[in-house]
């Protein structure tokens, strides 16, 4: 990961307001549908953010991880707890795991 | 999905056996690999296999899937905890996870 | 694909049934966002179910394919459109492409 | 997406070169399936080239994005309809197509 | 893997069939890549088939997985050799290989 | 790939060892699964880790890809065996691994 990890959050964010504007429709039902999943329920918001961040290494998707690691850190996910989510995502994705997933512990120092 | 839960299980198990006679030094690691990732640490082995079920769901492994809602059944997972975590892979994989996360729900049914 | 189209649509609605049940929330946005995508706009809504099965052969979604196959059989694609659909996977995903895409247009046929 | 479209472009047709001479026999056969792919026919190549737009956000492949934006603008596809394009690959795969969609249009945006 | 493999390998080559019907182009060049791909050169035909194999494991591909097997076996692959092929696709993608991988071995001593 | 495969190959290896530390037990079974599958036995680590190469490229994993491209290199793997590899990912994922395979030989001429 090359990207300062709040470099990365900044344009995850720019693209999804150009979305926004571009096609308000379904970007206003898909932010219902992020609000939704990751508020407090029977799973806290925490849980659900590190549920995120694990399969947003399964997927590979480096803006995904930034997002939702600086959202798990807002909600006070701790870094044993968030490396054992990549541990997580490593026994389910096997080597590809360990690269996104070591991207991912440096993003979260980063934003720490 | 057709097919009862259990047998589901079964079949993943047994092939699962098959492999580990022909390679016994891989699977034997993987297994391994398995046992120090669903354990209680940081994260409680309940909420591992919630992660492992959200992963699953989000590839579309049915085997994964089945074979992680019994691990995650005996470790004490609610029904609710159950369907919030599959919302979570809805967020994060659209229309396929309404897809294999109904089929999930099922299994989830049929086990309990 | 050996279950009849109907049934396996009939599945996937029945999934989606016990989901809105278990997370109502979740699912009633997801419900907004996929009837938002889905309308006619600057594409066809047959179009853009076209383009959902594209999408749906590359995932090796099979509920996927078939709910969306019947959605576009409604909004009048024919037979060409659905198999020129299924080469752009064929060339944006390779082989698995053409065991799905066979399987769809299977399920095209035996759904008209 | 850090890197102009152009620039991208260009770094996949020089890959693109560099196969052609290693591996002749395979990347001439796949040259004919890309031509045969994305020729008018029952689709027009536009709606062909939106379609692999789609997957491209899907597969989250950024070469792949860049490479068929050109060639959708060149066959004339507006930014309506490519942001359509996109809102089918947010319904059909959740977060990372918000992601990847938004450096989509960002490229769109860039190439026009 | 509830189907013989026999009778996977025939579904898969009979809707190549129909989609070679309905698409001749770009099936005509499919057929020709998938023909250069794996024939001896640098690489026997049995490791590219082997490959394939892989590949399909991580892909969660059983059609794919079938029609390989039954070419590998054509060309000589030991269970031996078959059975280190899913090592490796459970090096690279974890537990979902060890699911499918489970099947394939069970489609080799099918088919052998 | 715009940075040198060298470059790469330490930022894996970088992230690797900050997850070691983090959580010991995961990564240390995930090393001997690695080192079980990589080693000389019915197939040679050679084939063994150009057939990771093929499953990196359809993964899109682009630090796989460097990691296995510099083992196979000291493994003895030549560019005609590395080329044909790329080719066997093509026939089995299409377009993108035409870019991700690209951006492989360009690491791989890299690396010699």
């Amino acid at each position: 990961m090359e990207r300062k990890a709040a470099e990365i959050v900044r344009a995850v964010e720019q693209g999804a307001g150009t979305l926004h504007r571009a096609i308000p429709g379904p970007m206003g039902a898909y932010a219902g549908l992020l609000k939704e999943v990751t508020k407090d329920g029977a799973l806290s918001g925490r849980v659900k953010e590190l549920m995120a961040i694990a399969i947003s290494i399964v997927e590979g998707c480096e803006g995904c991880i930034a997002y939702h690691t600086r959202e798990a850190i807002k909600k006070g996910a701790t870094r044993e707890e968030f490396a054992e989510t990549i541990s997580v995502a490593i026994e389910m994705r096997g080597g590809p795991a360990t690269v996104y997933g070591g991207g991912a512990l440096a993003l979260y120092d980063d934003l720490t």
